[in-house]
């Protein structure tokens, strides 16, 4: 597997590689096993397996946690090399985004609500950087998690929109044994709070388990879903919705292909987590 | 030549000749010896000529003259057959912005004074589609017309930004006469505007033609060009500026590499035209 740190360098790999299928699998780095899951789809589809690791400053807020934000190069290498990545794409914030950078690319609708809400210029930050990625490396296919389920259906519009080349492939959330969703953001759960976070997910299943069972009033439904997180005392919700699937408009009656979509706050760290149901 | 309308047999072409060098002449149409100059360009340096032909509603203000913007397809055909173009792309508006359409494309710092000013949706309209057709054409090199200055820089940052991988080229302006630059919209003057209208291109070369025989002081420069284009009684100055001619920055000494600036109202009808000097 090569490593490569510097925009020319992985444009000269790309080109001498004119002809392979790639599949390409960008990440923030920290990997666990929901990225290792991306990268074996790839390595099962395509030719060519590229994972770039770029902690993309532009998605985070001015009071999130990026000088924080789990960094470990040497092992995510490890990782990448055992789940037989060709390349691993290691840009500098320097080169990314230098300093006359002055680009923004936006989608507008869908990153209006929820996500977009709570973290005003995120998804502005992950387009513009999803954007200058797919251009660089210019992949076949590209796999997204659902776990971000927003960040998914807003880079299928982005790509859509703007005609790049590029099928987006959905790959599911992997879950710990308990249900918690796996994220590199984790690890910032103490002991307690790891506990309590499993509640996320059983509030969702509990909830598509309503539904699947004929409850269609989505205020009842999220009633259910708010008691069972109310069991635990240190979940703080942010948003716990019946979604449409596609536009992620609120539903007030359960119907056709949903999303429930949940944010919660357990002190400092927030989680996201999301299950699809249809009837 | 061929002519495509549709975004899906743009791209079945394009496949289909991968190994080409691809030149590309994005063009709003009414093509006239300005395009024809960037046409040639294009058919000297590739091997396969793209034209692009699409009045872009995004690009247009809203009490600006989307409606009556010259069009004439069977002669534009004609002129780009007789050039060598091989393949002439017309996309529909319903395909291009289907219904669900929701990404804006935005350079920042460059598009904001100037033209940005006078038409402030207007550069994000023109970037928002030139990724689009950089994104479905994939060319090698893409040809722009000096005329529209201010848009081939915010172009060129375009590309940079994004890691486009297209080269940007530069085409000088092409001029009738009496000076004045070639534009699709030259057809709305009225024949004693016409006249009028050469003073813009001979006041800036005025502008020019002091700042190499040694004047500096813009303040000056301006006062003279001022003063020949109030000769015409039909034109109203917009802007008239010097600038550093990398950032459009106005300056107050003259120095270095300058663009000179302006934009004119003669009636309705708006022009611009620009100028580059170095000292």
């Amino acid at each position: 597997m090569r490593t490569i740190r510097s925009i020319r360098g992985l444009q000269a790999w790309r080109r001498k590689h004119e002809n392979q299928q790639i599949g390409f699998v960008p990440t923030m780095g920290a990997l666990h096993e929901g990225h290792l899951s991306l990268i074996r789809q790839a390595r099962k589809h395509c030719s060519m397996v590229i994972v770039s690791i770029f902690v993309n400053p532009l998605q985070f807020g001015p009071a999130e946690d990026l000088g924080r934000y789990p960094r470990n190069l040497k092992a995510d290498q490890q990782l990448c090399r055992e789940a037989g990545v060709d390349l691993l794409f290691v840009p500098s914030g320097e080169e990314f985004y230098p300093q006359n950078f002055q680009t923004t690319v936006r989608v507008n609708r869908l990153s209006e609500h929820w996500e977009g809400e709570a973290r005003p210029t995120h998804f502005e930050g992950v387009t513009t950087a999803v954007t200058k990625l797919l251009c660089l490396v210019r992949p076949n296919q590209a796999y997204f998690g659902q776990k971000d389920y927003q960040q998914l259906l807003v880079i299928k519009q982005l790509v859509k929109d703007l005609n790049i080349d590029t099928k987006i492939v959905r790959c599911p959330i992997v879950r710990e044994s308990d249900g918690l969703a796996l994220s590199s953001r984790n690890c910032y759960l103490s002991e307690i709070q790891r506990r309590q976070a499993a509640c996320l997910s059983v509030a969702l299943r509990q909830g598509v388990k309503s539904i699947q069972l004929g409850k269609r009033q989505v205020s009842l439904i999220q009633r259910e879903m708010k008691k069972m997180l109310s069991q635990s005392k240190e979940i703080a919700i942010e948003y716990l919705a019946v979604c449409e699937a596609q536009s992620l408009k609120p539903l007030t009656v359960a119907k056709g292909s949903m999303v429930l979509l949940a944010a919660v706050r357990l002190g400092h760290v927030r989680l996201i987590d999301n299950m699809l149901v249809k009837v």
